[in-house]
């Protein structure tokens, strides 16, 4: 794999949907799939149909709905998966099913009571059986972030051997250091036969706060799909957020790697997620938080107001905010007064700076935030009376 | 500098106040400091003293109360700014002045229509006159993330002459990747004459979600401090978070780096933050989102139970979290059914708990979370009546 296309795998329905308060009928989850599709993913991971009628349910509808990206069906390394699995794939355009097993030592001997040989043998089998439904078939390494390179290698190369066309190398609990992870990409790609017939995976959990860059140090040493959720959500502290990753390529061109996302719709996209999971996102979350693009210290407001570049290295329009928000603080500078006064209409002199941002200082102080109301304000005093208590 | 401690600086206070919604009056910014001081901060940066009387005050009192910590407080390279923190941080036990200027060529250019070589006359007169004031002076190259890595030599082993005690090398737009940010402290490690004498400080934001990251680059090449905020709060997408590279350097024992923190105090500090900030941390926030150790798919779940690590890399006791989280939804498994119905006093027989899945898949189906209340009614058909529908 020479292609300098990193695939963009979303989740949201699978591993974002797998969290606590977020459950999601068919009808919804049909319009995220939908916006999925528009937005450019390449694969839409739909759900786990063994799971459950109403997930069996869910992956058939958008199987039959879905134009553009391929959709993906989870399963265990157990045959009735995969047969469900295919079922409900059955009208998908470009069906994949993700098959796997845990690879670490963890796993093996207490999730499984077995030893690497039999796991060798189910992932083979697994992949294999799910062969005779699809084309496409994914297996991932379940704990591989925590699974010794040499034993990954083996099965992977194994897997590949049994017709995978994509590994998904897991971090599945977060473990991994960035440097860490991207050696490991590295290494599968210096010891597994055949691997450049296939597309390796990354799919990170964010216990640590890690999973956007583990994800693009696997992307950068070889990796060439991104599993992602918007927003970030998913078990636990959630998976790799799709907009970091997106525009962390975008911002960096010297990497030479690119997506098919169109970035003008990852704040609406975000946006319905969060509405339709009921999983609010915090503020200073970054690309789609509500503060992403605000600046309200007078120092970055300062900055800002003479030229946007000099802290803001996104252009809020790419990812279909706006504009960037100068909000009126304590922290504010008179450069940030004069900047929103104008905005409603005042022009002042520099007496008349100095007036009201004494004034200004004062309310601010007693006050989160200083609205266009309290402006009207202040500007009145400044222009009527010139009478501005001094602090 | 040869230690293996890793100085946190706090500036939750400073930075993560800076944002819109977020002022906080002297009595809650007293309630934080103290909290932070037996947290086990090394610095608790305070405010920035000549941006309003309110946070001269505040920085004023959190002074005279903080009994471990440095007390810090933040100024531009101006006289005036250094005099009005040095007055507020007059009854400080270990008083820190945190003086500096852009370096980057855009903020050079644009912000202040200058040179680098009176970019860096400022720099020194700042830190000099800070020095009259106390002895422990941190300089801070503002922008240092695009700054062009001779020039930040250059200026940093000028302010070193000058006297600083400390260097912050700040990505101020979040714009590097962890390599490339820790090549930048790598770099200054080696080109910087005194730069044995000084701790280098990590100051990164978290546009493109890789402030932790960045900041464990840092360390791990050379740098001996973190700056950042409870719930990674600050301008735009925000600050390190505390809670995340303190316990990345934790778990990660091989490093061989340690900080002051004590963990078991992380969940309350995050919680007390939140609420007196008004700013909501997302549930999949890592170590103190509401499901950081939450767990509700059935592979997963049936893993935790079978042994925690299998999923879990942190014990939740170890951030003041009580218990993971067995949560049942659609995608839970007999194991987490019987496990939670055990909790409540059910102990099912194979038979009993083939019946009860089955039913709980049905109402789960249409719900996002299965209580106790609905495991009793469960329950009841289970063992009374054995009547339970078949999905």
């Amino acid at each position: 794999m020479t292609t300098n296309k990193i695939e963009i795998f979303d989740t949201t329905l699978r591993d974002g949907e797998q969290v606590p308060g977020c459950k999601l009928d068919t009808q919804q989850k049909l319009v995220i799939a939908e916006r999925l599709d528009f937005l450019g993913v390449d694969v839409i991971e739909a759900g786990f149909p063994v799971s459950s009628p109403g997930d069996f349910n869910s992956v058939s509808e958008i199987a039959k709905l879905v134009k553009n990206a391929s959709v993906c069906a989870l399963t265990r390394a157990v045959e009735k998966d995969i047969e469900i699995a295919a079922a409900a794939l059955k009208f998908a355009k470009n069906p994949r099913i993700h098959t796997g097993i845990g690879t670490s030592d963890s796993h093996i001997k207490f999730k499984f009571n077995s030893t690497r040989d039999q796991v060798i043998h189910r992932a083979v089998l697994a992949v294999r059986y799910a062969k005779t439904f699809v084309h496409d078939v994914e297996f991932y390494a379940e704990d591989a972030g925590r699974t010794e390179n040499a034993f990954l290698a083996e099965i992977c190369e194994a897997v590949i051997k049994a017709g995978a066309t994509v590994l998904n190398i897991p971090d599945t609990t977060g473990y991994c250091l960035p440097e860490e992870y991207g050696a490991k990409i590295k290494y599968l790609k210096q010891h597994v036969k055949g691997i450049e017939k296939v597309v390796i995976s990354c799919h990170c959990h964010n216990d640590l706060g890690l999973a956007t860059a583990n994800s693009i140090a696997g992307v950068v040493n070889g990796a060439r799909q991104i599993e992602c959720t918007v927003n970030g959500i998913g078990e636990r502290a959630g998976n790799t957020a799709l907009e970091e990753v997106v525009m962390i390529l975008k911002q960096h061109p010297y990497l030479n790697l690119e997506t098919n996302i169109n970035t003008h719709l990852l704040y609406d996209t975000s946006m319905m997620v969060r509405e339709k999971m009921g999983m609010p996102v915090q503020p200073n979350k970054a690309i789609v938080g509500a503060n992403a693009f605000a600046h309200s210290s007078g120092i970055h407001q300062d900055g800002v107001i003479k030229n946007r570049e000099t802290y803001e290295i996104i252009n809020p329009e790419d990812v279909g905010v706006t504009e960037s928000a100068i909000v009126l603080t304590a922290r504010s500078g008179r450069a940030a007064l004069a900047y929103r006064a104008k905005k409603i209409g005042y022009e002042l002199t520099k007496i008349q700076l100095d007036k009201a941002y004494n004034y200004f200082l004062q309310l601010a102080d007693s006050k989160k935030e200083i609205k266009d109301n309290d402006l009207h304000t202040i500007m009145k005093n400044v222009d009527k009376f010139s009478k501005i208590a001094v602090a």
